[in-house]
């Protein structure tokens, strides 16, 4: 049986990535209601050989594994960007009774953009938006609060259990219920605070997923339009980019024309959570002249993206006025965007940030919409030198209070750290964190162990962001190897992804995670056993793995040799340690055979 | 003034990588003989600019760097290969008047080899080899011991001192006492095991480095000719590759033919300590049949080597007989290739391993040339499952009774460590290595933190290199992105480099090395004030920084601006940043001048 039964060739279909990585077939697992179908993708194995020619091999299960990639990776599925994906969640949202679909959109802004021409494409399948009825609060926070098990917790529950790459044997497909992880181990983190499931209701297209540190770390990869105008294709392209190599959530950071438009596409057509800045879209409405930003802009750019399906905020409410001072001394100020935007706003007024004063009616939006807080470290360090100072403990305190007056409207809340901080200072970042914020999860950059390696920034920050991850980081942003010099390509995307699903996976793995490592023993084996489609297939990119092969050895047989172009046939320890093996297990015989003395006689 | 003013054009001298690295100078040290001359890479920084256009700016001061690249990229210098490096220490060495000039080589392979025709050029410069005289020991830790502080103490102090990217001022060069890196201390750590210098007599050209937890972090590069044929200018280019990016040692792992030959010439034109398997090699003497392998044969291996300037060999003494049942449960056995050999060897003999049983016959002849110990793991872990287990620390132990046995012989010993370990149980490793191994160096290979991706597994293993460099393994072997897959080219070796680089600063930089930071500092300040060329030349690679931010802005003004492609001028917070400090500056002033009210009021 071939492995690639169910692969169609690697192809675009109008420019977006579909067809299933090598060697993996696109298969779901159904919930307790038909339309909880969880996917996952399921990596087939070769037989181990036998050592006797001609006799049969020993099979070996396939593996599962986490799947982020919706259904572009089913072959089965047809992909239409100009429909947007199927709204897997919307009866759910509907069943609950507790939303209503408005008439008309309720961001001024969006009424407006309504009225304009645009030289670009516009989704042409957008529906009016949802929001809670009057005295309603829609939150995943407000129904595990109240008891309640949702679709989503259940469906999370099957896709972290079965996604720790767990064996699939096919007999006995866990319900959602064989690991600790079941959809009441899932309410109770989501109420306690621990855990979020970034699902605004104007996204009914979303795969549920969630944050948390019990839970498997999750990475997210930065998009955004550039200057030079790309497609609208383009752009959904780089959004399928990402979760085609395990980006959990996306950040649409576009801060060029049309981001409203842009952005319909995306959401449109995203199986993951996406997530902005929307302090980055009210500053282009004023010009980008950051005083003349205001509560009422930023109010209504709030409202225009979380009735588009924004499911999560960054919001810099704790760049307090106070705390800029603790700043200008330095080597690099204030190096985050919204941060720094936030600062000029204070300073220019004199007055403390409206996002801090008007912090209990963002909150009110976002119960509406099931919004979840990103609350943003305006002030975490851009260096090593600037690493756990007091502008950046600061800010995390007043995150800390934030983050419960979020929590008591039910809102749901994750907070950013840094940054750039040495190995040594991280755990203080975590430990502060945790304390202070009351456990709500950590979504941190990086961080960065070093400022010495423009270029490479993506390793820098991988090692910092395995090490948080450990720590308790509950998701990790990717950093490409662009960081600080430029936009990154499809390439640094890649590279960026896979650097992060490695340092999620070792805090996976670090963390004791039932279930983690049994794609390192898989991979492990398929190595030890010269199975070298198998382990190109294990890996987190295949493409990458067999290119490198094929580079030294490109003939097919070279992927059934028992040996590789490293060491060659004579100096394969592999190869030598197999013998070692079988040479023991033929001593061991003789040893028992010989009435079982001792082994070694000296 | 031209940062660019000391620089010539990069160019290939007969395909050896030649010219300094942009915007930076070869400087040297001067110690207290006018032949201790240490070289370091002085970065040449712009001015910080005035605020206010036209006035003059502020100097920034150079920064320097420690240099492993030796006289390649010194302009000044011609370079030979077919001469081979300028003997710096040959003086030092006779000076010390306890070794003597062989009138032949001592090894019966050597002189056979002497009788043979080659295909390929011999160097033609070879020297006669040195060796103690009778009763003589002329190890670095012999000397340590008897309180002598050589020449190769004074340069290391002033190398180790100098080298943590101090800033140079160059009205106040330290003289090798400025820090607390002083020729005494050197002295004391190499005479405590601490560290080791690796300086075999018969290596003179190679500039004096030290391994120890308390010094910089050291990284390790393999090389090594493979089943093609290459020339002999790209074997020897492979080094000088490796050490242009920063190899501190560099192991010449070859399998194929000719090993002796190629050898000769990567020795006689190397700067830094040659490590090998002498294992390989006598391996290839008994045509790849592990059981052939006999003490004579390696002894001969071992003399061969030592006589051509090797200074340290990793010797598998560890891989015991009774280890070898510990391992045969695991999921990828024994994947050390000398590990396998020797577990290969037992068992076709059912004897001790002969490494184990002439232990001290080998610590005679080290002496005699002073070459160190690398203590091989031949058991070390394959994979994740097999992290920390029995094998493993097994073998441990008994590189611990090991290094306390050459340490009798006063021998210079480091101890090898894993390979593949999850991140939660790397720490075991280092305590129990210290522990065991009486502080003797760690030389780790990585550890990998995870099994799950091929290709990229220079990140895997770089995220626990740094991790373990932080907890004090003394030196890094790399790994590219080829392990696992195939043999890494030029690119893949400068990558694998540069990670390397990374994790060992990073490490550095935890333990708080007194000045580490100094090169951190420097590139943060450079950036925050948009000094973009200080800031690629201050990388650990400008050539990759330079590409990177030319890519999306090629225009030589965008080297001048305010800002970068990442967010464009409006969106730059460090642009802002600038302004909150200014407007933040003002505000301080009215305040003051207003009679130092409270800031803020509210």
């Amino acid at each position: 049986m071939s492995v690639k039964a169910n692969v169609i060739d690697i192809s675009q279909r109008s420019g977006i990535s579909t067809a299933p990585l090598d060697g993996s077939e696109k298969v779901y697992v159904r919930g307790s209601r038909d339309d909880i179908r969880v996917p996952f993708r399921e990596i087939k194995l070769t037989d181990t050989p036998n050592r006797t020619p001609g006799l049969p091999g020993t099979p070996n299960a396939p593996v599962l594994v986490y799947d982020t990639s919706g259904i572009y990776t089913d072959p089965l599925v047809e992909i239409d960007i100009e429909k947007g994906l199927p709204a897997i969640r919307a009866d759910w949202i509907t069943d609950r009774n507790d939303t209503e679909q408005l008439s008309a959109f309720s961001s001024q802004f969006t009424r407006d953009q309504d009225e304009k021409a645009f030289d670009i494409p516009l989704f042409s399948h957008r529906r009016l938006p949802r929001r809670a009825k009057p005295g309603k609060n829609v939150t995943q926070m407000h129904y595990a609060r109240r008891g309640i098990i949702t679709p989503e917790m259940e469906y999370i529950a099957i896709r972290e259990s079965m996604g720790r790459a767990a064996m699939h044997d096919a007999g006995t497909l866990p319900d959602g219920n064989a690991s600790h992880i079941t959809a009441e181990y899932v309410r109770q983190e989501v109420a306690e605070g621990r855990a979020i499931i970034p699902a605004n209701i104007n996204h009914p297209e979303a795969e549920p997923m969630i944050i948390g540190r019990n839970f498997l770390v999750k990475i997210n990869a930065n998009i955004g339009n550039s200057a030079t105008t790309s497609s609208i294709e383009e752009e959904v392209e780089k959004m399928v980019w990402s979760t085609r190599w395990g980006g959990d959530t996306v950040m649409d950071l576009s801060t060029g024309k049309h981001i409203h438009q842009t952005r319909e596409w995306i959401i449109r057509n995203s199986p993951v959570p996406i997530g902005t800045v929307p302090l980055y879209q009210a500053l282009e409405k004023v010009k980008g002249v950051a005083e003349d930003l205001s509560w009422e802009v930023f109010r209504d750019t709030l409202i225009e993206q979380a009735e588009q399906g924004v499911s999560y905020f960054t919001i810099h409410a704790g760049v307090r006025l106070a705390h800029i001072p603790l700043s200008v001394d330095r080597i690099t100020g204030i190096v985050s965007r919204g941060g720094s935007i936030m600062a000029a706003w204070c300073l220019a007024h004199h007055q403390e940030s409206f996002l801090y004063t008007h912090f209990e009616e963002i909150c009110e939006i976002m119960k509406a919409y099931d919004v979840s807080f990103s609350l943003g470290d305006g002030l975490r360090p851009g260096c090593q030198a600037d690493a756990n100072d007091a502008a950046q403990f600061a800010e995390l305190r007043t995150l800390g209070e934030l983050t419960e007056i979020a929590w008591r409207h039910d809102v749901q809340v994750m907070v950013e750290g840094p940054g750039h901080v040495p190995m040594h200072k991280i755990k203080e970042n975590m430990d502060l964190q945790l304390d202070v914020c009351k456990e709500a999860p950590f979504y941190t950059l990086g961080p960065l162990v070093t400022d010495i390696a423009p270029g490479y920034d993506h390793i820098t920050s991988g090692i910092g962001a395995a090490m948080i991850g450990w720590f308790g980081t509950a998701m990790l942003c990717y950093v490409t190897p662009k960081e600080h010099l430029g936009l990154p390509n499809k390439d640094d995307v890649k590279t960026g992804i896979i650097t992060y699903k490695i340092a999620a996976h070792a805090a996976d793995l670090a963390k004791g995670h039932p279930g983690a490592q049994v794609r390192d023993d898989a991979i492990s084996k398929a190595r030890f056993e010269f199975r070298w489609e198998d382990q190109f297939n294990l890996g987190l990119d295949p493409d990458t793995a067999r290119a490198f092969h094929d580079e030294t050895l490109p003939q097919p047989k070279a992927k059934e040799a028992h040996f590789c172009s490293m060491c060659g046939p004579k100096f394969c320890s592999m190869k030598i340690s197999h013998d070692v093996k079988q040479a023991f297990d033929e001593k061991s015989a003789e040893f028992k055979a010989a009435g079982s003395k001792i082994y070694q006689e000296v």
